[in-house]
């Protein structure tokens, strides 16, 4: 029956941001947490707020400040938090104290412990902390869980289920009783199986970005390198040779020639690595072979490969925009007309040039547009609302169009000055062909792969079918379920 | 209690990114898998990662390749797999082999029958695969599902509940279990009703945007005709006519000219139908009336018409600010400045030149911010945190001011050149004067349904008032459930 | 076992956007709707969609018009709706004929009742409609639930999960069964708490972006100081002064001179009071002391206040590439070209415009690059993907990568013109160095708490060391949970 004292309303009141206190209904569960400092304090204002009750259990109650935890939550010894606790008790403290609760020990046998710590370091090799609690309390049933929401998200986080919360746990029907505390605590829970995964699930909250490390990396080694080739061929080559000033070039014009090189090459790396293991798979005449391992994580980086892509492209187009707002292009510009009206040229129209640069600004802006929507599907949001096909589409389809754009981009900008010899000072090439390398090894071998003979063996090999010496004994019609259609660029 | 062998953690290592297998312990559910072809493969990869056990069933189970399962799953002949599973059976074979399992039907009699398969085309018109499967096993219950969810995603998709599976069946029971296990998955279950949904879902994988097919093509019909408007004008009946070469304006200038014209008619057909729909609904005297099916389904493209509307106008954008660095630029420039040094013209100012330029590109940059502030909450996850009253600020309120702001920016760009006769070539208005008549239309219409005597009419009807012509009989004061007060734009 | 007429397909069919009915399965609940409008409607054909047994109460069922309401659905008479309805029972009508259902008040004792309307007033200070329900029917479980959603979204909506439905009831078996019913009708529920929260749920949908009225109203004001000095400062007081007319640059120049003002200390905005926190904490010696009031909402509205200062510095950057394409900028080119030509100045660089003219571009386009990233990682999918560390790094490292940008970008541009006395007209200080005033403010204050004195006492603090005037006794080791290491943005 309804009853119990509903004083304050939870949702934010113009006054204040933060939820105020629930008593405990009969017929909540009760749930204990060991530990009385800050996130003890988090977690219990989360769980009073969603109609739990909760007991804390503290060495020392009586010090702990008034008006700290929330009302209705109990402080009480920690003998009698476990013993107040239902079934689901919180171990809110440092990992490092986990031994001064070996008295309770016959209290929590039987009892859910979940572990909330972090681990302190990356790859340190040791135990979890989860399986340590584990050891010191075999008849508890330990999950891992929590320790992935910070203090600050539990008090003042949405409740509508978009944050994740990582569980582990040998025993399933803990688990389990876990899982539907966090989804009544208004978090995802996420099931990553048996306490061997505590370790990972501890060290979740340590990671920066982990599959963003090597791409970025190889876009900023793309960057020097680019870079310090034109500040090369440009800028130190020619002071050294004949004095020619264009150390005014470094801050805009030579990162906007390096730019687009960067882009250029980081997008034909997005589309290698699907060629390189479509090839492996004709090679082999299997597709049940693994790849080696720098394919693999080559494969599974492609997305943040692409990323950088569209970000290098784009701060391009940016700084291309913006060249004429230089003073230096207004005085180019100024000297050019001092120099046509001192000529007497009424027209210094060339049309060749005019073409050259509509088209290659032109192709210049598709390219950007379709990354632009590649960009778009690769937001979470957008992806999931994708299926198969679609996803395929765009990032295969479209993705094979943008660098087709981008490479006939630098085609134009390019035009016949390669085969001047103006091109070349101090044998160096220009950075446009340099960039061109790889993209079109890329594309033809792309083309390459969509000759008949070649696409029909792919599409046998990766729908099961292997060459005659990968099959150990004749096989009858072994009936294999249709995979969805693979495109190439997804492997 | 706490007990199994958790060798291998569920995270990603810096090895390998493909989860590593699990064993099954006691009390966790056995799911039976018919089949044992790729699909069969990513899926117990799947299963056991989440716990579960698995019985892969083959017809030659000592042909499969050791290391091609997960360890931990059993491979087993059909028929044992079928008793082996506890409750759930998916059938992961073709579904033109569906009758070879005729033996097993009292196996899985009782048992819950899942279907994985795709349609092969789109409106063929026959019975789902589920609903044979249903036939051919009508002591099971069949139910459909996971066949969105491609055999990728399967192995190395993410745990977060953000893909969707669609489920339908006849039986509740059943469905309550598949719905669980998808959760537990890591998926996020979509309840369709019942089995005659599956033919939708088979052929769910197969579609390609399928909202976006009409827009799409009224956008590319739109481009094409203003496309060739521009160029005949233009380029083409100029060259014929005095031999002036514009034929460089192409690439890049006729597109500049054709894209605001088609961003600006799209934006005004994503307004129009609520204005259409406004007035059959005043027109009527009743909103109990179904609107005509094109008129349906307009209004339920309008927010692929919007996002269409943006991507031209953004590339509008984009095209505009690249105009000065186009060669053709530099040139006209320079043969300005020649000509004013000859004529010795001190200052060229023209003062309303100035006005007219700095006006409609101010009010074009205004046009284009809004539009990107409506396009940002067409994104799913922003769009699903906006309640209703704010989704209509910004979908109606919004929408109308970035129509109005692009109005003014045309008519500011016409200026007065409309009154002039060198608009009229070949007796050709210019474009901007055609763009302008549709979005007049809209602006005009929603500017008369928002006097009083027809705001306050439309406002009864659609609170459920009807006019006397649709009363069959006298009406005491029913209580209407008062409806969330309805804007112009949201029919 | 299954059965049931399962006719019309649940998905989109080419013809029509809106699901059919599925009759009642044996084995289904049933749900009571009091009530026959239009959200009884829209309700109706969800549930029915959804594959449960739906019976509409009404005091007139003979008046409904047929092929209102789907198929399957039973329409009664009010008390046989109640009694027909196993569990739950909607009450789609209007609160303020709530009495009207007196008679029933032994037919709805035990049963669930679920009051969807929604509040007509902010802030009234009434007891809410779920309240007053409660006390009608004092047998009944009153539930508040449903009333976010609009009838279209219930319609017409995606069964997704991804709406949130708030409920609060203050008995958590009906909480919970409803809690069910919404995960079945493909929404997401939100638990928050017992009735008292139902005024709170009630205003909910009467919100128009709570968090960003002061936001929004703060860069206002910062928008029409900026342009009003502009104004002022380059327009009014020149004209007045000697009649220079600059009014053209109204519309474009002077708010491109305003923008980037407002951005940079809004800017500052966001990250001032993260250091005011850091301060006090310092300055009180502990972190248990509340913040004042206005101090919490500024530290609350702080992702407003930078989505609104990338907003304005987009804004910004556009109108800058537009400068180029004014025709003021080209007369004022062909001007200068002319003056160069009648002075005879064949070469008119000036090496140091050039250089401070490249390093501002540059500076400014980085620092918008490094804002865009920031705004990418505030979208709700984005942002819920990064765990504490990764949003910390953006938020706050990134966040004061941009503002050091900024300022560089603002200093550069202002180049050695502060110590011009050009700069002073009337005794007024250039606009940049207005806006430079609280942006350096914030970045040395930055500066002086990454002092190492200062740092290490700030973490003491923030890991629940208190100074000796706020320990009223003395404390033995008390383990104090470890909490995420709290960088100074995020307080």
């Amino acid at each position: 029956m309804p009853g119990g004292d509903m004083k304050t309303p939870l949702l934010a009141d113009s006054d204040s941001d933060a939820p105020g206190p629930l008593p405990r209904l009969p017929g909540n569960p009760v749930v204990g947490i060991i530990g009385s400092g800050d996130y003890s304090r988090s977690l219990a204002i989360r769980l009073v707020a969603s109609g739990f009750g909760v007991v804390v259990g503290s060495r020392n109650p009586q010090r702990i400040a008034s008006g700290l935890f929330p009302e209705g939550v109990q402080l009480r010894s920690q003998r009698e938090a476990v013993d107040g606790a239902d079934r689901v008790v919180f171990a809110a403290l440092y990992p490092e104290h986990y031994h001064t609760l070996a008295g309770l020990r016959d209290g929590l046998a039987g009892k859910v412990l979940v572990d909330v710590s972090n681990a302190t370091r990356l790859n340190s090799g040791e135990p979890s902390h989860a399986e340590r609690l584990a050891e010191l309390f075999p008849q508890s049933r330990v999950v891992k869980g929590f320790n992935v929401i910070s203090a600050w998200a539990l008090q003042a986080g949405a409740h509508d289920g978009s944050r994740q919360v990582l569980i582990c746990s040998d025993c399933c029907d803990s688990k389990a009783a876990v899982v539907q505390l966090v989804r009544r605590l208004g978090f995802s829970p996420v099931d990553l199986g048996g306490l061997a995964a505590s370790r990972a699930i501890e060290e979740a909250p340590l990671h920066l970005f982990p599959p963003w490390g090597g791409p970025v990396l190889v876009t900023l080694l793309l960057f020097l390198f680019f870079y310090g080739y034109n500040f090369l061929r440009r800028v130190l080559l020619p002071y050294l040779d004949h004095g020619e000033n264009n150390f005014y070039q470094l801050p805009l014009q030579t990162v906007n020639q390096t730019l687009p090189a960067v882009a250029l090459v980081t997008l034909a790396l997005v589309y290698l690595p699907g060629l390189v293991a479509a090839v492996l798979q004709l090679g082999r005449g299997t597709k049940y072979e693994r790849f080696p391992g720098w394919l693999d994580r080559w494969l599974c980086r492609r997305k943040q490969l692409g990323l950088l892509s569209f970000l290098c492209a784009g701060a391009h187009a940016v700084y291309s925009m913006c060249l004429t707002l230089r003073r230096a292009a207004g005085y180019t510009l100024l000297n050019a007309a001092y120099r046509q009206v001192k000529a007497g040229v009424e027209n210094s129209w060339v049309e060749q040039q005019v073409w050259r640069s509509d088209l290659y600004l032109s192709c210049g802006i598709l390219g950007l547009g379709v990354l632009t929507l590649l960009a778009i599907t690769s937001l979470p949001s957008v992806g999931n609302a994708l299926n198969w096909r679609e996803f395929t589409f765009v990032q295969s389809g479209l993705g094979y169009a943008a660098l087709t754009l981008s490479i006939m981009h630098t085609l134009f900008f390019g035009w016949d000055f390669a085969f001047s010899s103006l091109a070349y000072p101090y044998f160096l090439p220009p950075v446009f062909l340099l960039a061109l390398i790889l993209p079109c090894i890329v594309l033809v071998g792309r083309v390459l792969l969509a000759l008949p003979c070649l696409t029909f063996r792919l599409a046998k090999i990766r729908r099961g079918w292997e060459s005659s010496r990968h099959r150990r004994c004749p096989r009858d019609q072994e009936p294999i379920e249709e995979a969805p259609p693979q495109n190439f660029g997804d492997v």
